[in-house]
């Protein structure tokens, strides 16, 4: 409606006389506030830290800032975070919270938000994600343990309503039964959080039962973690008594007493597909659902050796 | 200009008809978002998530959304997140990357943003900041070796353009002048940044010198850990030959190889402290500023023996 002339001109007064570009008038004109919410279920778990700081970069390099927020692993806090976050006009979402049957999620299709999960799917698969090959990084455990001479395996597993929890302990089963060790449902107990503290509180229950195992598959580095607690409790050594793996490679489990063998997923690169398959959402809504799958590898340290 | 029970159906019939507001044009409207940006120079130290998980929920308790960035430790990032922040008009803002003389903190200042600094402040101490007692944290780790018989410690040191990195230094260098122990310039190394790779690389230029100290200060944890890998690259031990103590007391330094003796910061009390102190300022720009010095203690662990 203007000529180009006219538009720089009236730019350049603007700019001069101080003026900035309102986001919140931007926003309302354009629907676009170039902010994307990221919601994660815990801040304090060391996972998440280097696949949020990927995230940042990207977003920042194409001039998206991102609102972090932390649900404390809390399916009705998530719901509130969301639907701040919507009332905002994020541009887009990504999701480290998800449960396999997602209320949240669910509504975040219906709305049409451009959207991606991260390390964690629901079982519809039906949301774009980037996730770990979880059934994989248990075989890699599961194998590692059994050439060491393991006959005898434990597991301590996570929540079974979120998809890394699932999957791995559906894993663990199916190794079982081929098998490729022993066990039985009195050497196996899924936590109700991945936690230091629900993983000791699990590890305890089994400890004290008829002991016949001489490793332990946790499900997560924080439930590993919570294993060395109550090895420690009762006096028991790790890797002497009992070996002991963990699934995320966190950073500082390699300085650990002892340093933790783990499966490792390549926390910066998960951030960046993830960030790269909101971008391209965001540039075109109609991009196909896909499912990342990536592959993890085996860091092998400390805290196994063969059985005593 | 229309009566409680017009404006009440209003409300109604809009909510029936699935209208929802529009933070975006609330905003506009009352210059208010209810968002708060938070500037973190370091999103993978484990220092900050407890402290800024602390935030987040005080500030969720009264309706604030926190928008969380992290700096890279890098000034130029640290502006331009700032005016990105400033520019989505976030109604206060909490940051952790405060330098002693700070543009960026003096520009926030000038436009009369809300703002409180945390961990670090700036030398004009003319924000209101939440730090700690960084001079007696100083004073503990001293006092502890010295009573374990050390009489020769080295120090390294952080950033002395960062109020933390300055006062630790300052309150060693006063010790030792004082005479609670023996020091020397070639035992003194400030880093560039406190991470774990400058704390290693400083570490090991201390410990090629004529090593004659027993012990180390280390101005905070990711420095002390680097201290840890320069003493293992070197075949030496901790504590058994050369006492290692840090500063925050962060997540996981109880669970490594030795656990380290560190200055405790109550994580969750200053996050709390420095939400407060911004709620309050929001509500009421002409409060006081004011500087929250919070006294650390130190935990002993495994990282402090005797000399040999």
């Amino acid at each position: 409606m203007v000529s180009a002339s006219v538009a720089e001109r009236v730019s350049r007064i603007a700019s001069e006389m101080g003026y900035a570009r309102s986001s919140l008038a931007y926003g309302l004109r354009t629907g676009r506030t170039q902010t994307v919410g990221v919601v994660i279920p815990d801040l304090t778990n060391p996972l998440f830290p280097p696949i949020i700081r990927q995230i940042e970069r990207r977003l920042a390099e194409q001039g998206y800032i991102a609102i972090l927020a932390d649900s404390d692993n809390n399916h009705e806090n998530e719901k509130v975070i969301v639907q701040s976050l919507m009332s905002r006009n994020v541009d887009g979402l990504i999701l480290a919270t998800a449960h396999r049957l997602d209320s949240v999620v669910i509504a975040c299709v219906e709305e049409n938000i451009p959207l991606v999960l991260v390390n964690r799917t629901i079982d519809a698969h039906s949301v774009t994600a980037v996730i770990n090959d979880d059934a994989h990084g248990i075989e890699l455990a599961a194998s590692h343990l059994v050439g060491l001479g393991h006959e005898m395996i434990a597991y301590i597993g996570g929540p079974q309503d979120t998809s890394t929890g699932h999957e791995r302990f559906l894993a663990f089963k199916h190794l079982k039964n081929a098998g490729h060790f022993k066990s039985h449902s009195d050497l196996i107990r899924n936590c109700k959080a991945f936690t230091e503290i629900e993983g000791r509180r699990g590890f305890l229950t089994l400890l004290k039962k008829d002991r016949k195992f001489t490793a332990v598959i946790a499900a997560n580095d924080l439930l590993a973690l919570g294993c060395y607690d109550a090895l420690s409790e009762l006096g028991l050594r790790c890797p002497n008594d009992i070996s002991v793996t963990g699934f995320n490679d966190m950073p500082f489990v390699d300085r650990l007493a002892p340093p933790l063998t783990s499966v490792h997923i390549p926390h910066e690169e998960i951030g960046n597909q993830a960030a790269e398959l909101l971008l391209e959402k965001m540039r075109n809504p109609q991009s196909p659902i896909r499912t990342v799958n990536i592959l993890p590898e085996l860091i092998v340290r400390g805290s196994t050796a063969p059985p005593a």
